[in-house]
């Protein structure tokens, strides 16, 4: 495995999409370019469909036939009665998935890969936020991943009412699992990356969307440059 | 929690569903009758469905909805890429969605619930028979289902061939997964049995139903005259 993965987080609305597209708009960067940038998973917000996802959608990816199945379970209404274990079983199941159909091929052939949304997000949301059991999320995704980590997780981290001011329309995606939640959420994501300064970036996502590219910038450039 | 669980685990081909809807046809149980026997778990097989399921089926339940949308997954012909990771999640996360709905709130109720396959069945064909680690199978599991074990697991003992032929048309799902698999499957059963002989019984399956029947009459008996 030669090529790299890199990582996107925070809660919603923290702008996550947006710098990954601006990454890949970078005229420096070909996604079509082994060895260069690869633009993956949850492509579908890269493409600017986020305003059509609800709230579960914020956990999903569907960046593979079966991805897309196991969403469209999440998203059933009919569902209403999921239980928290059967949700995270499900997102991880997409998880495997994705690595073994895009992500660990794509890196196998030496691409760098820039995920929305990994690992993290899950211990995030379904660990810190729905209080499910943080050692083994990890476990069982270390099983579903195959033990594939990134080198580097970037955290967009913003508070909860900026998040939600932000998200306009959308915000009722935030309010309909509680600001509570996301603040768990967000504290989960800071310890997340206290715990591994060494491959966690946090940028300060309340500044202008300028701002915040000028910060990925230079953290993505200065980890380019040290291999 | 007051009721107990009793779970039948074997190949394909072993007779399961046969004993557990006879089972079910005693005239001393009433399936409606609280503190009784509850039929539960892989119920389109006990209404005599399984020969419209392909081979995939016989990992699947669809008890609940969300089981079902899991098991349109699996049987999907355009997921032929699915990951062996996958494949045992989304099985788990239907097992964790059916204990929450289904077999939790029988057994708080006083329910005895009889379940044709559960957990084993995964360590079964998922560990010994892909080769998935047992131990994190186990454990995925334990975190899926809240550590509920059932208190009697019967055992329908069968060799391979003998399973093909009483599978008649449907012996190519057993060719389609290789006989080598199934046997790894049937050689994983004995060993989970041989761990735990104080909550496994093991029969031998070969012989005729109503000899299979009266062999698990007489282990089912004396273990609820035993609590």
């Amino acid at each position: 495995m030669t090529g790299r993965l890199i990582v996107f987080e925070g809660i919603d609305g923290s702008g996550k999409s947006t710098q990954v597209r601006r990454l890949g708009e970078r005229s420096d960067f070909d996604v079509k370019q082994p060895g260069q940038l690869f633009l993956d998973y949850k492509h579908e917000r890269v493409r600017g469909l986020a305003k059509d996802l609800d709230f579960d959608a914020t956990f999903q990816f569907g960046a593979t036939g079966v991805g897309e199945a196991i969403r469209s379970i999440l998203l059933d209404p009919d569902n209403g009665q999921l239980d928290d274990r059967t949700e995270a079983l499900l997102i991880i199941a997409d998880k495997a998935q994705h690595v073994s159909e895009k992500v660990r091929p794509a890196l196998e052939a030496g691409r760098t890969v820039v995920s929305d949304r990994y690992c993290a997000s899950t211990l995030a949301y379904q660990g810190y936020g729905r209080g499910l059991d943080l050692g083994l999320l990890a476990e069982i995704m270390r099983f579903a991943t195959g033990g594939l980590e990134p080198e580097l997780t970037v955290l967009l981290d913003i508070d909860v009412e900026t998040a939600m001011e932000r998200l306009g329309d959308q915000k009722d995606r935030i309010e309909g699992a509680g600001t509570g939640f996301y603040q768990r959420v967000r504290d989960g994501y800071l310890a997340l990356a206290k715990q591994s300064p060494d491959s966690w970036a946090v940028i300060d996502a309340t500044a202008t969307v300028d701002e915040v590219t000028a910060q990925v910038e230079d953290v993505v450039d200065n980890w380019l440059r040290n291999p």
